[in-house]
């Protein structure tokens, strides 16, 4: 029989890099600076109901000024909208307007719409350059660095997705100054775990600085900022596909998606899910006998020290526990947990007994 | 006033190699081969209304007789389902099914089933290995090859899609069998086109030999195959994200495209419009005094010769001349064409006479 084999070589992808650049008051630079990166007759611009009316026409204006024509999309605020019929809507909108390769697409506002206009911006023509413009913290620490793009799916959160860098990271810290104190409670969540998994001074830095950030004070602001970045970033760097490293982020996301996949995106924000679901890692690492007391408290008083929940009565926790094994990181059927060891260090847990998580779970019901 | 900018390195990815195996039988061993690249408890498999029939359980089986749980999708058959709300529909089924980052999806069919077999593989769950199993012709020497993977938009074909490499082709001869004779002629399009930009010596195997691969007699038709993939493998080995070279592989294209988007993806097969586009293409280097009659005669011929179509007298010249602009490829709103110089060898054109564009379409509509 004739059989024959040909191999197809895929060349080496050469290392990139881009900027995330922090300050205030950059949104009146956007012009200048999207076209610096990714000239091209025409831009995407893609906000939502809450952060169009505040910052859209700032944005446009600085566009036309560096002489885009900006076509707008404003999608419905909120994660619930954060799906392929939002995606979907997008595209239209987009593709209708015969953008091309060379067509950049900025995101404005939070780790929503960074995610679905990066989503687009990764299957739009097969993928055109992503400028991401976090108007809240905790969009500018986490979701703007890494690449991570996509949309939630009725099975789970961010089912659907691709990885699609930025060109550049816009943080006007400015913004964050409209936004409700939840919002910028919520960015501290994951300032908090960054903390926890890789650097103990910036636990502290935040214990120091609470009212000065809940404040937004422009100096505080832009430290706290581009400290986290710079470890995300770091992370990211070691291990852009999240085959290894870059799992310790996920601290506080096992349990944390599962709260929220439970409340099916409601009531609950993500950082505040995270908090809990922080919460409840720490204390699984303590009776699994990885952690101290004295951390995991130090912890925890600083997730109360800023405004975010440390208890929820009203968890059901057979069902969180079911829709833990509905996570994309789940392998084999296996959950997989990122267990603090002491205050900047972490490592990932597998074959913990299930009634263990589930204890876990439970602590977060009593109050 | 306070700003900093943290920069994020993006490592390079390292090279990569992916095998294509053609032979008449292959199936059979589908299991074991997909075994081998992508172990895993579970595989999906996406299959059309039209392949399904034939061979979906022969491939399910040996699968499962590899050890894999198989969840299957059946697609409607047509280029008209390859659109976002079908890939929405094989994201549930596959995403309800808890697939994981390590679950292998391969795409039974033709190109329509490639592409978006291959855009669920690159987006759900931030992208799981693709197997590719072209049953026609045309898909396993064109689109099995290359990683592009997508779906159209009512702006146009293939305008959402990504780059997702497979993980291994499998192109079982024994299948193309069973094709209709149109198939196969859509099919050779694309072997025609690629002897015209780049081997000479295979236009002159394509005609030695149309009996035989117009009967699919297994060792011309594996020797066809081979040829014609090698051709494109080593034009995507050069340029996988289709930046310079890679762009000659539209010979046909940009004239085909408008053709079928005017035509709305119905009756015209693409191997046909990319027949009439690769005439019209040739008619244009031959105006532009770039190419000589004799070599456009001998592939107008060929194009006859397998009984390809030469002619379109109902063609609308004006819808179809604005058609051309909707293109992804467009660049800045301008046309670009990939116009031979001699058979074996074709250069990007810029800044063609839109009056020779036009004229070249016009002539598809004389007999």
């Amino acid at each position: 029989m004739t059989a024959t084999t040909i191999t197809v070589s895929l060349p080496a992808v050469p290392p990139a890099a881009y900027g995330i650049r922090i300050g205030a008051g950059l949104l009146e630079q956007l012009g200048a600076l999207v076209r610096a990166v990714a000239p091209a007759p025409t831009c995407g611009i893609v906000s939502d109901t809450n952060v169009a009316p505040l910052y859209l026409a700032i944005a446009t204006q600085a566009l036309e000024a560096a002489g885009y024509r900006v076509i707008q999309h404003i999608v419905p605020a909120g994660e619930k909208f954060k799906n392929l019929q939002t995606v979907s809507a997008v595209l239209d909108t987009f593709l209708s307007a015969r953008i091309e390769r060379a067509t950049p697409m900025i995101a404005l506002g939070g780790g929503v719409v960074g995610d679905l206009a990066g989503f687009v911006a990764a299957t739009a023509v097969r993928g055109i350059p992503f400028i991401q413009v976090p108007t809240t913290l905790l969009s500018a620490v986490d979701a703007s660095v890494g690449g991570k793009v996509g949309a939630d799916h009725a099975a789970g959160k961010n089912l659907i997705g691709a990885f699609h860098q930025p060109r550049l990271v816009l943080a006007d810290i400015a913004t964050f100054g409209t936004l409700p104190a939840r919002e910028i409670r919520c960015g501290l969540a994951e300032c908090i775990k960054h903390a926890v998994i890789r650097d103990a001074s910036l636990l502290d830095f935040i214990a120091d600085n609470v009212p000065a950030i809940l404040a937004c004070q422009p100096e505080t602001m832009t430290s706290l900022v581009a400290r986290n970045v710079a470890i995300k970033a770091a992370i990211v760097a070691e291990d852009p596909f999240e085959r290894a490293v870059r799992a310790l982020l996920n601290f506080g996301h096992t349990f944390g998606h599962a709260i929220e996949n439970v409340l099916e995106y409601s009531g609950l924000q993500h950082g505040e899910a995270v908090a809990l679901g922080m919460i409840a890692a720490g204390r699984l690492a303590l009776a699994l006998k990885r952690w101290n007391d004295k951390d995991l408290e130090r912890m925890i008083e600083l997730i109360a020290a800023v405004g975010l929940p440390t208890a929820m009565p009203q968890l059901d926790v057979d069902k969180t526990f079911a829709a833990m094994f509905t996570d994309k990181k789940v392998r084999g059927g296996k959950l997989r947990f990122v267990l603090p060891t002491r205050i900047g260090n972490a490592e990932i847990v597998e074959n913990v007994p299930d009634p263990a998580v589930r204890e876990a779970l439970a602590t977060l019901t009593r109050a």
